[in-house]
């Protein structure tokens, strides 16, 4: 059984959630031109009465549900990365920027509530002067990195098999889905900025992957820290549990004190790649006065997390002084939080953002790490009222100066997308977005589609996910039950990430990925073959599906029935459906078919 | 404090849910026509403070949230109607058909489980000789019923008040929907068959609804017996419970015992319309043996049904002998219920469907009760790989004929949709639809858009209601989260009906109906002026959204409170906005504005 719960019971020591979900095993798929290359995959093994093969799903788990490997956070994970980054040459160690009292929000000579992690053999890397280290930097010189092969691995699942039996139908508006994904397309999407692969060369410990309109549509968790933390432990589990149900990135929007601290336990045992909003903790800096913030505050933020090896940065450089008057008669004003801070301090100064008049050094910054860039929507709709407004379109426009610029400095950039959007409106943003910012992936935060269901805002964007996605948005930023009320708990996470696993599967399903309906086919099938162990297996959410299950037929023997609750053993259309196609099997016509039904005996049910 | 769980703790009463929602009263406004109609609505009154008026919004909650109305079930709702329906000099009292005990699948002489609902005062009613009795006739014939203004004025809460205050936008795809709901306008869109208003004659404790591509989405909620039932209050209930969150009809799909006694108390105390799927019940006649079934047994629950006053019958109609072999060779085969259970019918005897070839008796009963039609869709999808398939679609012609027979006959009619449906392919159904079926109504479930989360299907089939209602479906019927795993019990109801009008609402708002976004601009606006108490109040579930606030900011003061659990006290973004806007409303420039913020101390937020 996996060990889901040992955060919460055992809160004093350093255990995580780890442990396979039901009937899955890891399997590592080796490469072709790297072939120390080992890319994780999961494989769903199904009823062996079944006949049918293993079904192979995307995994964005990592070691934590491997059996086979020993999860130790003080260790934190292999750094899988190290040898590629070493490999290219273009890389130095440095003595890194010292830690500062007030990276942990802590006064000078405070103690420390959460310990250091040990990060004695880990160097902090940076790019020896003049390289550019990014993956767009390999990609834009014909390189295919090994990063670049692992994603191509991971993306292709299972497409050669789907493309034997299916012909590809699915609407993309415009992508340009491959049938299957090689390592040269990957390189030539990243190329063409298309795709980013965020990879901090500081954050070895992250297997690879891509986000691009190309690509399967991935989804974003974000995670904060507590008010009262009673261990490292439950912080790194919140990453560590909302990878297993399928996050693909987790943002760390982490405020207050022992942010670094916990950053760094966060990175060293994430595989995913993590971003943050540089923004929150220079204001801590600054004790929270949005005016007294300043470039150096700023860069010195940057310099500290691209130190640790945050993946990408949210950064709010669209937000212009000149943007401000427009959201003035809006009905929810500012949203976003960083967008806010912006707005104050433009205000305060009468002065343009120093984001944007500084966002070239910015680029020079992540260009050194290979940090990507995710351009923030300051001015994002919060309400149906505000969607698709001067202002949120205005910053928009910037968004795409500032992607133009982030490509002449080889820095990955992706742009975030809104918020709150009735479903007419939904497409203009993605159109607008693909034409203003050359393709550059879109990161949308839902959109939610009404604003009247406060406790149940994951339905309300799940609804605009799924339909952006399929437009074309690249990840999808999860929206909790908790959203607009509270802190998401444990539960919500999961739920959270389930719904948008649903909406970024429909999209794929919607756009025509070759392989996207394996699974729903295969959980198809063994829902008409009443394979009930199967169908809880294959679910997104195996758990939930069997206990639902369980509370109207709990006995074990119904498990093994021909039948369900629904309409229960003396009517069940499946059952009828079964002897259907038995009798269309033989060959001698309908009223064959008919007859012989009848000297059966005319029972196409389970009698009680 | 509204008495939600009565039937829970006292289950040996008569007591149901009863009690206005948080902040709510019901008002009743009066016809012009019929001076006597009073039309019920619920307004949400808000802080005083605010300044803002009350909310209208629709209410198909029924007498239960009046605290003027004292419930009793076994007196049953005031006859409504009844008064209206006699008014027209077309119908007659008769003796009506006599109970027989296999009406509730009881053994000849077995006692009875349920009491029988004492029914003196409420005569049966028929269409004299050769009158059609249905509000298609009436409409055809030019006459506005007291039920047409009804609905007339039902639709059009908010919608002048919101005319003088902003332009309509939104994208209706070909429907046609006014500015203002006259009753004349309710008329002509029955008369043309583009909406039906569900009535019988004998069901006059409903308050007139309608369902059509012209007016706001519904949505319809199922509920069935139990196995045990320990009252008759418990199955009242979930009717009660149904309408309580939004349910517009409720479906009642009992299968076993006891399913005549319990429906006349559903229909005696129901103030929405009831629809059935009367094969369940004429199966059960026949000892669960479908090819025992005969037009002769069948037209006998029809007769039994319309007396008792079902609204609306699903009659699979459209599935013939020719379609069977098109499934042969599907994944998941025949899934609906009635379809499975026609076709074995069909197969058994080598002939075509008697539903097909009675097609214009079963009409000819319709007509002389005004019981709508629900052409059911019998070869609806259960799986992706099965959707817009040749099944599917020979059986949407076929119910394109029936609809022209069903005209012919005045009786109303709407069709049944699908079912799993990947979201490509979802306009392609609606298309199809309005082109074969000649605008009449299509009432669809779900679709779902993958189907790879059991225990989550609420929200796969959400996303697929959202689109299609957007495209034109008139009602969604709803999906629980124990959809294909268990029966959903009180919790799942709730949870499918608030996700179903989440559905229903974001489509009406991407329709462009005039006052769809009056409710989602009151709350936006309580959201950006921290009027917690009135973001509870506005949302679809006041209970769940403050019981999500309470758990992150469970003191009473948070509810006054200028910030919430988000960003916390320190950096409120919305508490920015505030300070802004009152910049902006300062006529003297930005730079005035700026310099005026840094002399107040430049602190635009709250201080801990």
């Amino acid at each position: 059984m996996p060990d889901t719960h040992a955060p919460d019971t055992h809160a004093d020591t350093f255990r995580v959630s780890t442990g396979p979900l039901p009937s899955s095993r890891k399997v590592y798929v080796p490469g072709t031109r790297h072939p120390d290359i080992r890319v994780a995959q999961r494989e769903i093994d199904l009823e062996p009465a079944s006949g049918e093969a293993p079904v192979a799903v995307y995994d964005s788990s990592g070691p934590y549900t491997d059996p086979d490997v020993a999860i130790d956070i003080r260790q934190g994970l292999p750094p899988l990365r190290a040898g590629w980054i070493s490999a290219r040459g273009d890389v130095e160690t440095v003595a890194g920027r010292a830690p500062k009292p007030e990276d942990n929000g802590r006064r000078p000579g405070a103690a420390a509530a959460t310990p250091a992690f040990d990060r004695a053999d880990r160097p902090v890397l940076k790019a020896r002067a003049g390289r550019a280290v990014t993956q767009l930097a390999y990609a834009r010189a014909g390189i295919v990195t090994p990063e670049m092969e692992y994603v191509a691995i991971r993306e292709n699942l299972g497409r050669r098999a789907l493309a034997e039996k299916m012909e590809r139908d699915g609407e993309s508006f415009g992508a340009a889905i491959p049938d299957h994904v090689t390592p040269e397309f990957v390189r030539d999407e990243i190329a063409r900025g298309r795709a980013i692969l965020p990879a901090n060369i500081n954050h070895p410990e992250t297997e690879p992957m891509i986000i691009g309109r190309n690509f399967l549509v991935k989804i974003n968790a974000n995670i904060g820290n507590s008010a009262v933390t009673s261990s490292v432990a439950e912080e790194v589990d919140k990453m560590v549990w909302s990878i297993r149900w399928g996050a693909d990135t987790v943002m760390d929007l982490s405020t207050g004190t022992d942010i670094h601290d916990t950053r760094e336990w966060i990175l060293r045992n994430s595989p995913v790649p993590i971003g943050t909003v540089p923004l929150y903790q220079a204001l801590e800096k600054v004790n929270g006065r949005a005016e007294a913030l300043t470039w150096e505050v700023f860069r010195d933020t940057l310099i500290e997390q691209a130190e640790q090896g945050v993946d990408y940065f949210t950064i709010h450089a669209g937000l212009r002084l000149a943007h401000i008057p427009l959201t003035a008669r809006r009905v929810t004003g500012i949203v976003s939080r960083g967008g806010s801070i912006m707005a104050t301090w433009c205000l305060a100064h009468h002065r343009e953002s120093f984001l944007y008049e500084r966002f070239a050094d910015i680029c020079d910054i992540c260009r050194a790490y290979d940090i990507a860039l995710s351009l923030g929507d300051g001015l994002r709709p919060g309400s149906l009222a505000d969607a698709n407004d001067a202002a949120q379109f205005a910053e928009l426009e910037t968004l795409g100066e500032l992607t133009t610029i982030a490509w002449d400095h080889d820095v990955q950039v992706m742009i975030e997308g809104p918020g709150h959007v009735p479903m007419h409106k939904i497409k203009e943003n993605m159109d607008k977005q693909l034409a203003l910012c050359g393709e550059a992936p879109f990161y949308t935060l839902g959109p939610l589609v009404t604003d009247i269901a406060p406790g149940y805002d994951h339905i309300t964007s799940g609804i605009g996910a799924a339909m952006i996605g399929w437009f074309g948005t690249s990840m999808l930023c999860y929206v909790t039950p908790k959203e607009h009320l509270g802190l998401p708990d444990r539960d919500d996470v999961k739920v959270g990430v389930v719904t948008y696993k649903i909406a970024a599967h429909a999209a794929d399903l919607a756009k025509g990925h070759p392989a996207a309906r394996l699974r729903d086919d295969a959980l198809s099938r063994a829902r008409f073959e009443f394979r009930w162990r199967d169908q809880f297996r294959l679910a997104l959410d195996p758990e939930t599906a069997e206990r639902f299950h369980d509370q109207t037929l709990p006995a074990e023997g119904a498990k093994q029935a021909h039948f369900c609750s629904m309409c229960g053993p003396k009517f069940c259309s499946m059952k009828l459906s079964h002897d259907l196609r038995a009798m269309a099997d033989a060959e001698d016509g309908m009223a064959q078919m008919s007859e012989k039904f009848r000297e059966e005996g005319g029972t196409l049910y389970v009698t009680e």
